[in-house]
């Protein structure tokens, strides 16, 4: 189930362009600890010889797991930039790992697939509205598998501050935070927070509410609402802060007006979009699926200008990461996927006493050699148990070999599914396409 | 490089049959350390919350990271007993992880890839044969990428441990250990060893030493090789030890003779296999390859009686594994294949002016649908620092879109290998077949 989701995103990240990569799960724990927030949930390794010493070693030169594929992107990226074409678009399919507590839903490892692209110096904008289209191609082809359609919900960073700013808050960070949990904790708690933590007053506190009800779908609703709401809360047009909004407004407003022209309803603005982490710079995403609310954001990102550099030299990168194994326990448990403990193989070749398997084997050789995956009986037991080993393990077909001892009889085989047995050959055989077997693989 | 690898043996393991899983990284202390020797390379981790407190729990209580396949496949197989179909025959490739610090041709972090066959209570032999023919089966299939021909070279505990207790030694492990060497110290260092730590005589070593120089292509010339080696020890045929012997080198005659009928000159009996490792019972087997002697064994494995149990049940198996990351390694530095940093992409279309991205984006979206992977140029740069993009990533094909005020005018596409540039539709064209993109991964 997995494997074939995996191999889905792999095919239209690459159709894309996407260079494929793969980095180490472990990193030094300075490069870890880089990162805000999150930093508090690694998985940090020692040797078992070392237990007890663990502690003399600081924090940043022990190695820990990566939590993420956005860290190691940016070392890969900063070690390899003396060989990379910029931009340099790379999709990255891997576990990463949180040290926190289970609970339900939330693994300590997970899979995550991430597109990222990554500029030297610069990079253009036009990747802000495609990246997240490729994301929303990739979702499209999953609902093969049973996944309801995906709408990605934008936003960016500079409105919000700006807007922010021109309230007179000026705990940017904290403010973001705060709003990042209006879903789980609802506008009261989140007013209360931003009252007490964020040095808000009530009425500043409301406003940063009212910013993060606007919706919009095209990029001229868009304006019109947020400039009524600056206007309501004196917010002047010519203020430095109104300006740094209104970038980004202007960006949201192109991703959403382009996506809506290549791929009308995939992006909306949603200006509640906070992301908790702390390295976005400008817009940022999270992707939501019709019908699952509760399931949060399946596909999230954004754009950051600040998280790689090299000297003088910056790498801004856009990019979005799906959070795999959620999405795939949601399609087992909700979407009414299976994952089978099935065999890969299309036929059986039964085995009529042990001194015959040498014949057993020839067939089978013949049959993968044509690339029809076989599986030989692993007892030369009654026949009964041999057709029932094949349906336990989801095999469609058994081969009954020939009797050895009589010239005139050919080989058999049975769809044990249909029971229709016909005379065969090993060598031209073709199973029906129905029962010709996928690639399987257990979640 | 590596994942077409991957891909590949992935390819050969279902046509045998074999199921594939994937299991956590991450197993509980005490199923890691059952596992002898290889305990003490052992990675353990710790929240970053926790640091200074980890000592508080015990080891066994701790988690830490896989270092084989094997340990996660027996905890596997016992808590889905009740779902697998017995023989379960498994492939698994994962990355696994050692806490040793790294030296030149061994990683902290590496692939491997595993097939193994459980069966519940017992196992038939013949898997002891068709297990290392899949692997060599798989080996061949990576000739195609610059690999040398493989030879799996197999011996028996059973064998060994029999002739060392008609010998009089009763430390068979530690004999083993030592014999594991031979390679490494060379035969005299080995004697020397099995002296002073084994309670071996001179005469004792020696005979060790012996038997580990016996190899043979056949079961008829082993048997008699063996029997005259007793014979010049003392070793009497109607003895016990004799009889242990003697079991193991039924099996071991019948894997060599078995192999040379299926695939003449893929398995020899080389009486100096021995493993490190404890937990092997009967066949054990490691894997050669011509001209790469330095390289060691790039396939091991063997039979285990008693690696898993459940109650009074046990589940034997025989499995073998890749060691994925040494081998790409050697491919990619000695057998002349590379890993190159290139786009999957067949085609760059170009962009004239940023107002014409449109027209470029639904060129590639064309290419796309059928399946052709397309990018599109990242700024519109004058066309030579666009073709210049495209050679840097591999790209052989740039796609020119037609000028849109000229109504006659069509698309043109470049072969920026050859040259050649012609008229081209987006809807029906496609790429000379050598020029079609190959699935590309880093290293």
């Amino acid at each position: 189930m997995e494997q074939r989701v995996i191999d889905t995103l792999r095919k239209v990240f690459e159709l894309n362009g996407f260079i494929g990569i793969e980095t180490r799960a472990v990193e030094q724990g300075s490069s870890l600890l880089k990162k805000g927030e999150t930093s508090k949930e690694i998985y940090l390794l020692s040797r078992l010889q070392e237990v007890g010493q663990e502690n003399d070693t600081p924090v940043e030169e022990r190695l820990g797991l990566h939590f993420d594929l956005t860290v190691p992107l940016s070392r890969y990226v900063v070690e390899h930039s003396g060989d990379l074409a910029f931009p340099f678009k790379r999709w990255q399919i891997q576990k990463v790992w949180r040290g926190e507590r289970p609970q339900e839903g939330r693994f300590r490892e997970f899979v995550q697939a991430d597109i990222d692209v990554i500029g030297a110096g610069d990079l253009p904008d036009h990747y802000e509205v495609e990246l997240p289209l490729v994301m929303v191609a990739a979702l499209e082809r999953l609902r093969a598998f049973g996944l309801p359609k995906a709408t990605v919900h934008a936003n960016n960073r500079k409105l919000s501050e700006g807007f922010y700013r021109g309230l007179g808050l000026t705990d940017i960070e904290g403010v973001l935070r705060e709003i990042d949990k209006l879903d789980k904790i609802g506008a009261d708690e989140v007013a209360k927070l931003l009252v007490e933590g964020c040095g808000a007053d009530e009425s500043q506190a409301r406003a940063c509410l009212e910013l993060a009800e606007l919706t919009a779908a095209d990029g001229a609703e868009l304006a019109e609402r947020f400039d009524a709401l600056c206007a309501a809360h004196g917010i002047a047009t010519d203020s430095e802060a109104y300006a740094l909004a209104r970038q980004g407004l202007d960006t949201l407003a192109m991703i959403v007006d382009e996506a809506a022209r290549i791929r009308p309803g995939s992006v909306i603005a949603d200006l509640k979009i906070a992301r908790g982490l702390d390295y976005y710079t400008g817009s940022v995403y999270e992707t939501f699926l019709d019908g699952a609310a509760s399931l949060g954001s399946v596909c999230s990102g954004g754009r950051y200008d600040n998280l790689a550099s090299q000297g003088n030299r910056k790498y801004p990168g856009v990019g979005l990461s799906i959070g795999l194994s959620r999405l795939v326990s949601y399609m087992l448990h909700t979407a009414g996927a299976h994952a089978n403990r099935v065999s890969p193989a299309c036929v059986l070749v039964a085995v009529w006493n042990e001194a015959d398997r040498a014949a057993s084997n020839r067939i089978a050789g013949e049959l993968r050699a044509r690339g029809i995956a076989a599986d030989v009986a692993p007892t030369a037991a009654k026949l009964g148990k041999q057709i029932k080993y094949a349906d336990k393990l989801g095999i469609p077909y058994v081969w009954f070999p020939a009797d050895a001892a009589d010239e005139q009889a050919v080989d058999e085989v049975k769809n044990i599914v249909t029971g229709e047995q016909t005379p065969a050959d090993a060598r031209s055989w073709e199973p029906d396409s129905v029962y010709a077997r996928q690639t399987v693989a257990i979640a």
